[in-house]
């Protein structure tokens, strides 16, 4: 398959690295730096057992002329989807399929704007990852990856979950992807986006009362829309393992916080934002869920 | 009348120092230090003129075996009201009255616990003024002390005007105390509030497209809120004040910024939480207060 990856950032530069293992594949990123070390000494990826392999996937900063991809997976930040995809046309064909597996819900919405509807894919990773230098990432840990459609039977996506097993990234279709992206969100949605508002570590979400306390509120306003959506999880059971997930990581610094520490955009749109977004549309009210939205972009404009 | 003042404080100074040019007064604090200057050397309260005078009011942190006060005017935090109250019971006999001119609703309600509603008296004062060092003050600005009850006609308080005006603190009985109440928390409720959230001075709020949508659905959630209490405001009026009051002080500190930016307790429950408590009461939503009471609150329990 011919595949571009938008974005070389951690997730970006796994996913191409990997990929080019078996397939085509060019990682597209607006760093001339980092295209230009890709391109001159390939890309490190350093595995959890110790173990380094350099990968050797094309990079390109500028796509014009390029033929048309099979596949095209967007991994750049949320607020940079439309400008990616829309500086990188060329590379859409009538026939190319584009695949999101960021962070959040409703990117859909915007591959859309760039191809039918049959031809969007959404999707999850339980992969982990994260830059060390220029050039070179640190996979953190490995699981599935989850392909869906937006509309018709996912099995006729077979072939990407193929392309992407067979590279070493295991995949499968599933009927009822959206539920798993949700599924995903609940944690970002109520303690990750509550450490960038409190500028606090993990560990403090669990540990002071009202901490906790807000977060539940996010957490029961958050499954209360998705089952406004036709999506149904238990709150109890999102609860606890929202509450895992501070206990397990006292000391760590989400990405909203540390973005926000340095007054620095955030995917809050497409995180808690997707969450008020379906509020909406679907009528179930989620206004603590608002209250952080606003209160993340007015942090942004902070600059520290 | 013999007053007691609970809390030396910059409020309570300033009333305790003027009040005792004409009645017997003491002020009522735990700093032990704080009541030994004023007795041995006086309250220094200097004017916005530049003029300084001394006063001798009396000072005290235990007041056991104290006669009853005709008045006692409660000035500490709002935290401590009941324990200030609980801890000087002596004072307090079957025909004191107790006053309130404490920021923030809801205070007849600890008073209720300490006197019969016919010696609840609340209030509102519009004089300002800051602690400049151990006995002395500075006073930032003079205005009316609006004094009402919550139950029969205001003007059988007209003694208790009657003592604040002869002692330079003008003063009248009113009818619609609660109004000028709410009237004055609405900054304060949207504002204060979100300068202590965000940790940003007043001109932020008004200037951060996002900061200030966020104080705009404050002010409509709390104007509903006092419309539910039958007190009417036009929510346009107050959105236009509260924006005023940010552009006059746009390097304004408030106090509840400075609290929260030292990890201290803030009087919040009696300013955003008369709000929500209100919107219990009567059934208007206040989701937007309800979150911030509970950030506030998480954020007092960092320490920084």
């Amino acid at each position: 398959m011919r595949i571009a990856v938008l974005g070389g950032g951690a997730m970006g530069a796994l996913y191409g690295g990997y990929l080019s293992r078996k397939h085509e594949v060019v990682i597209v990123d607006v760093n001339a730096a980092l295209v230009e070390k890709i391109n001159s000494e390939g890309l490190v990826i350093a595995e959890p057992d110790g173990s380094k392999a350099v990968y050797h996937p094309q990079a390109a900063v500028n796509t014009e002329g390029m033929a048309p991809a099979d596949l095209i997976i967007v991994f750049v930040k949320a607020m940079f989807s439309r400008s990616a995809l829309s500086a990188n046309r060329s590379l859409i064909g009538k026939d190319t399929y584009i695949l999101t597996l960021q962070n959040g819900s409703g990117h859909e919405r915007t591959l859309m704007e760039f191809c039918d509807r049959a031809h969007v894919v959404i999707g999850t990773t339980q992969h982990n990852s994260a830059v060390t230098g220029l050039g070179e990432i640190r996979h953190g840990g490995s699981g599935m990856t989850h392909v869906g459609c937006i509309e018709g039977d996912a099995k006729r996506l077979a072939p990407i979950a193929q392309a992407l097993t067979e590279s070493g990234l295991e995949a499968d279709c599933s009927e009822n992807v959206m539920k798993l992206i949700w599924n995903k969100m609940f944690t970002n949605v109520s303690a990750s986006v509550l450490t960038g508002v409190l500028q606090v570590p993990l560990g403090y979400i669990a540990k002071d009362a009202n901490a906790w306390a807000l977060c539940e509120r996010l957490v029961r306003e958050a499954v209360a829309v998705a089952a406004g959506e036709g999506l149904d999880f238990d709150v109890e059971e999102k609860l606890a393992e929202v509450r895992a997930v501070c206990e397990k990581s006292p000391e760590g610094i989400t990405s909203i916080c540390a973005d926000l520490a340095k007054g620095r955009r955030t995917e809050v749109d497409t995180i808690s934002g997707s969450v008020v977004a379906a509020s909406r549309r679907n009528g179930v009210p989620a206004p603590t869920h608002e209250a952080m939205v606003a209160l993340v972009h007015a942090m942004e404009g902070k600059q520290s």
